[in-house]
């Protein structure tokens, strides 16, 4: 028995079309006009769109952050991502300093083995790359099914790697055909002027952005560009925030070189005028790279459009406004740094993306989905509607309207950066390889079916862009 | 009764995977594993790509260029087209000073009527915007299906038109919903230098070459985007041939401007080298614009990758070297402008791009087929493979090999610009709206079954690029 | 008997120092400490600077436009210019259409000729290059001192020329060791853009400046780039006013191409915001480019520190506000385009450039004089302190300070563009090839002493930056 | 009794006459016609051009590098500057690390007190910049008159300092009137591709070119320029190479940045062919940054040309090839890095430049002393001819021809960059502070005459470029 989704409008990167889906058990095995079998289930999806399911590349789940840990852990963070239309994350498996890269990929499944409602793989985030940690890097792929790991440029003294440890993994990765993603923030600069800072008492929220300007992000991405260059290895920049940062990814694009990007809702939708109140309430807005000035959105709005830009991740890293960004009450550099996020991402593209007639349907898809996939080694079992593919489909209903609101939110956190704004559209129904997980836009009651995904190594094969 | 195009690997410009194809009349209606039923008629498309049918933008077919005219009618065209692999073309009817715009059209359909072999649209080339021309374009995308034109910045004093022509072309357009394309090269500094070698008996074809330079067509390019963004509106450039030109479309786009371009084969795999011949075989590549320094190449190619550049056009425009090119034995400036391409181009596209590693199979598809189709509203009826679209499919084999000659083509004229050149894979099978025009590689006795293409207005909705 | 300055400073582009100057009849004999012979007349020039004589490179006096003329002639012009302190000016010898060089030459020393306060020279400002003009062009600079040429991008139908006009101007004047001067604005454009906004009824001053975007300006002076680029000759670019165009200037001289630029005192001073007043009185400020947003102007002051801006032009082209800008009371189109300026810009530059800060002294000697002087071929006759110069000098007390107005100008136009604004500094002497026509602040009343000045051809050797 | 060099040709950074010049005691004291009294002695200087007398900003005399030291001290190295035409010279006072900077200046004045033939000045080498040193640097300017310091991005390990040392350096100095000068190439990159070349086995002297690409200094340049415009800084960039360095200069300097740069003889005369020899001798060529590929030369001259280069300095550092240079004969990366030059300098920039009309007389004055009397702090005392300046003047015979060569030269190692290479022109004089220390091109007897100079601060007011 097979289940039949009918009189929906199927959406891939590319197509958009009138056609009903059959699912076989895990997969989708047939799309066209007279694929019902007697015995199938239909499903009515008439005046839906059906869209792959959502893949965050950038979550941040269950992660201990100085002496506090995030809001969020895998049960309630892929709850939110399900009913939010997202069907697959990749998490950061975090290296603490001194750790082995085997141990960090073991915690990572302990956090999320049992509790994940969606589909997940690992990225690994290093630390440090001693030689122990070179030698492990090798088992990764294969082993671990790990094929990309992310490095930081920011954080001095605690996550920062210097340029030769980066250059070493640019091309140890792509030896081992794996992608490198990294935070281009320079971390150095970042330190002087918050140590400035803090010594002329700038202590409120507020600093946290004027202490990390554009100027940092943009050397930080130059900068790992030519270490990618000199490699000659494929670099993956995460949350991109500026369009200086965006000018570089673009030309170094123009020049044949394999740099993908990230960016994330809320540099899309939020400025730094979210820094401007007076009370504490801005460390919400509290992450790095920071909210930037409001002329950036457009220049990101287009980069998504011609493809500097490739994916959106949420960045998810949420943290209570009570209890934890307080502890920063009085030093902003003590704010645990990040936002929530997985629940809306999805949302938010197609609201301020598709409805507001920035993006076509064929690009929100590429953008929230299909390319993290083709990236990430996990094309063509997710990040498409194709014969053949995991059946995680997402029945959006572009008819309804609603409020985005931590109250009535499944993010397990005291707040939500887009408190009040309008979604257009909303997942009616959400398919994970076949399993019917969100019904008539609520989680049902099943046990998290979410499995780990080994991903496939990065290929040049997998960047099957389309250029118009 | 339907075809089953069975067990071939089906690709578009997004997705690749093995399922069979059902053929119902001239639509696809399902895509599947188990997608036969009782009567229909198999074919074996194993160990084959199925690619949708490509569509050249760019030919020049029938026209009279000064004297001659060009030795390929829509008969030979199309003949070629179809074995090559591409099953519509978009040919440019072109306006003779003076004459009005729907003599224009009429004449185009008379050449094309029960003639062409391939289905086919007209872009509208336009020479002059006299008052009564600009009444008839409001005609055009309703009346004519077309929403497409063509000016020319160089030919002076005979296609070429002024700034202000442009512009209020490109308001006009935008108003319309029309799509204007432009032959970027600055027609003026063209025919001082010109008519200066010539004063110094500069006469043999590479002069050509050497009077056309880059500096021409980076900065009619550059007007040329200005004219659009003054304008809000998008403009496609015909044939980029250069790095410098392409720069300037690629900044552009990160500008958020709807800036397209197409580039050639030609441009893609010959350079100027070609000119340095003692004998007059030079003047089989005078085309404008001419080849270029090699080290272009890698630059054009790297534009089809990241998606500066959406499509490939042959720009078939073919002129016997006997007879025709030998008009300008002793002046350059007189050998008609042009070479043929149109049977070659895509296989050219797959064997140095796909085979060669520079193109993944779906970008192959974006800028062979997909994004002409988007962009000069053809799309989702051409440009995919997908349940509903028209059943153009090209049943590729990738196993064969063979060279290049102008012996063996079905291009009517008397070279072939790649002449010993290795093919990579071969049309096996071609279906024009599920009639079968092609099988085991040749062209079939039927009778030529194109059909006119009434296109819809350009919408930036058709712009649905994959952006990794 | 000479005349000694004693105990001022001496300033060129380059040097800064206490030292005597010692005139001997027309010329600058000695500079030293002891330089004083018996029966030397001593003028006191302690605690100000002795600057060079300022050169105003773009001055329109006399010139007739459309219907009326400016209000400015040659007397009034040179003495409002020699009290502002400045000792030359090169002014526009126009050609009208159909008439020859010889004719246009002979107009300008007939209104020129025994009523000029101050030295001065043509340039020819070219409206159509015919055969018989051509011819003439050879004879320029040997017969007449005319070394440089101007020619219009804008003003179509009325000066503009077309690229191929520009283009072999600028081959021409390569060979005749001349410099080609060009009006940067795209006039096609401009008239698309007038056209439409009259025929929408928007009729208000400030639509004079809404329909000449930067746009038009950037797009102009990167084609006359490219020209020049492609002739292997100098260009001179008048009037820039916008950041957009300069950077295609700075751009272009990195290349090593031989690309100057100059701009005026109002787009270093004045912005956009000039056009928003409810009444007529905007029409001031019509003038072609028009004033632009205030963002530009840091770029133009950084411009001329780093040196891709050489000189400084006032671009003096007065009417009356009553009875000349009013022509346009109803069509910004009719306007007038012009404002006065030659009796502020060297002070303007002094007060908001090395007053506050932004210029050094020998920066400012270098825009206001120097670079002037070496590009149009009167160094070092004119445009430096150093034996065997005129004695062209200005001493400066920088402890004045006066404010600008229309009720105490020379200038013989019923408007100052800088009303109300304050000048620091101001010239107590000026003396004109020894000759002291300003003495204490005020002209002497001496006839008009001011020579025509034949110049000498553009050689880069006349070209002597310092780069620091 | 003053001496008058008569009938010269005085050339300053911007002006070119025919004057005598008067030199009473240590100074300029007049320029003129007839300057000359009674008692005065004259030296004829007829076909001469007077020139300021070289300023070399960049030596490293009596260096320890690894188990060794250069091959010129201050007494070879001066003795040679001197009959090169150059009467200043700014070493470089190198701090070891864990040394005081008292003690680093203490060792340089021990080593060029009574040695020196020319007057220098000490740029301050910081290694680290440890709490006591920070405190140290605020004495610098006043105590020991060095206005100037200098990091490293490069030499990993050894001399290269940190992101966050080098931003607060440029902090500081801005605060205390220091110019920050910077080593600009990515030493963490270098890093590992030398170990990566050594673990080929790859050890000849041309893999230093190769494990230091251009990139790495484009990278640095770049990361400087971010680092100054947070800082709000000045800075230098020694030793430009390559035209993408450059590019990023001139980029910065549009933004009004004051960043100021340097490039050397070797990288506008010599590229990376030089390490093409089969043998050990391209360890001569060993020097960092390396040649580069002779594409960059006309970059570098039109830099120098168009001000975003602002001085010439040898970068001279000088080892035998015997018994220094081999020390690297089985491992490139054991080669002393450097060259000589401080005697060539002068002559090869008259050469190549103004010769080869490539340089104005006026530009050449600015390149090799000018620039860096204003940038340094000794401006006007040294680096024009004016009345009050010091009266260092290099009395130049523009008709003499020689030829370079190890075997006649006063540097004091066993090789010369320019072997064979003719120089035009020959300094037939050189004057010291009005001391004739070279006559008819040799040195005379006296002993050594150069003195400790104690320089200004650093002043955006003695940035007096003029910039056509």
């Amino acid at each position: 028995m097979a289940i039949i989704l009918t009189g929906g409008t199927v959406v891939t990167a590319v197509d958009c079309y009138r056609a009903d889906v059959r699912i076989d058990g895990e997969k989708i095995t047939a799309i066209g006009y007279k694929v019902q079998q007697p015995g199938d289930e239909c499903i009515d999806a008439r005046d839906c769109y059906l869209f792959p399911g959502g893949i965050d590349p950038h979550t941040h789940f269950d992660l201990p952050v100085g002496a506090t840990i995030t809001a969020d852990d895998f049960a309630s963070g892929t709850r939110a991502a399900a009913v939010g239309g997202t069907t697959t994350v990749l998490d950061f498996a975090t290296q603490n300093r001194g750790e082995s890269l085997a141990r960090a990929v073991a915690n990572w499944h302990a956090k999320a083995t049992g509790n994940s409602y969606v589909d997940y793989g690992f990225h690994l985030a290093v630390s440090e790359l001693s030689p122990g940690v070179l030698e492990e890097m090798a088992c990764l792929p294969h082993t671990a099914g790990i094929t990309s790991v992310k490095l930081y440029m920011a954080y001095k003294d605690v996550l920062q790697v210097d340029d030769g440890t980066l250059l070493r993994m640019l091309l140890l990765a792509k030896e081992l055909g794996m992608l490198v993603c990294v935070h281009c923030e320079n971390g150095d600069i970042i330190d002087v002027l918050v140590t400035e800072a803090k010594a002329q008492g700038r202590t409120a929220p507020k600093y946290h952005a004027l202490t990390r300007p554009v100027a940092a992000e943009r050397e930080a991405t130059a900068r790992a560009v030519c270490l990618a260059e000199v490699a000659g290895a494929p670099l993956y920049v995460v949350h991109v925030s500026s369009a200086a940062a965006l000018d570089v990814i673009r030309e170094a694009r123009g020049k044949g070189l394999a740099i993908y990007a990230e960016t994330c809702p809320q540099y899309l939708l939020l400025d730094e005028s979210c820094y401007q109140t007076q009370d504490f309430s801005a460390a919400k807005y509290v992450m790095s790279p920071p909210l930037r000035p409001a002329a950036n959105q457009a220049a990101l709005w287009a980069g998504l459009c011609e493809g500097s830009l490739a994916t959106t991740g949420s960045d998810h890293c949420s943290f209570n406004l009570v209890g934890q960004k307080e502890l920063g009450r009085d030093d902003f550099s003590r704010i645990p740094n990040g936002g929530p996020g997985v629940e809306n991402r999805f949302g938010l593209l197609y609201t301020y993306g598709v409805a507001a007639g920035k993006l076509t349907l064929n690009q929100f898809v590429a953008v929230t989905a299909t390319n993290a996939a083709k990236l990430f080694g996990l094309f063509p079992q997710k990040g498409t509607l194709a014969v053949g593919s995991d059946a995680d489909i997402v029945v959006w209903d572009p008819a309804v309207k609603t409020t985005i609101s931590a109250g009535t939110q499944l993010q397990q956190v005291d707040y939500n950066l887009y408190e009040g704004m309008t979604q257009i559209g909303k997942a009616r129904h959400v398919f994970l390889r076949g399993q019917h997980i969100v019904n008539d836009g609520r989680l049902t009651d099943d046990a998290p079916a979410g499995r780990y995904l080994m991903r496939r190594p990065y290929a040049a094969g997998g960047d099957s862009r389309v250029s118009v």
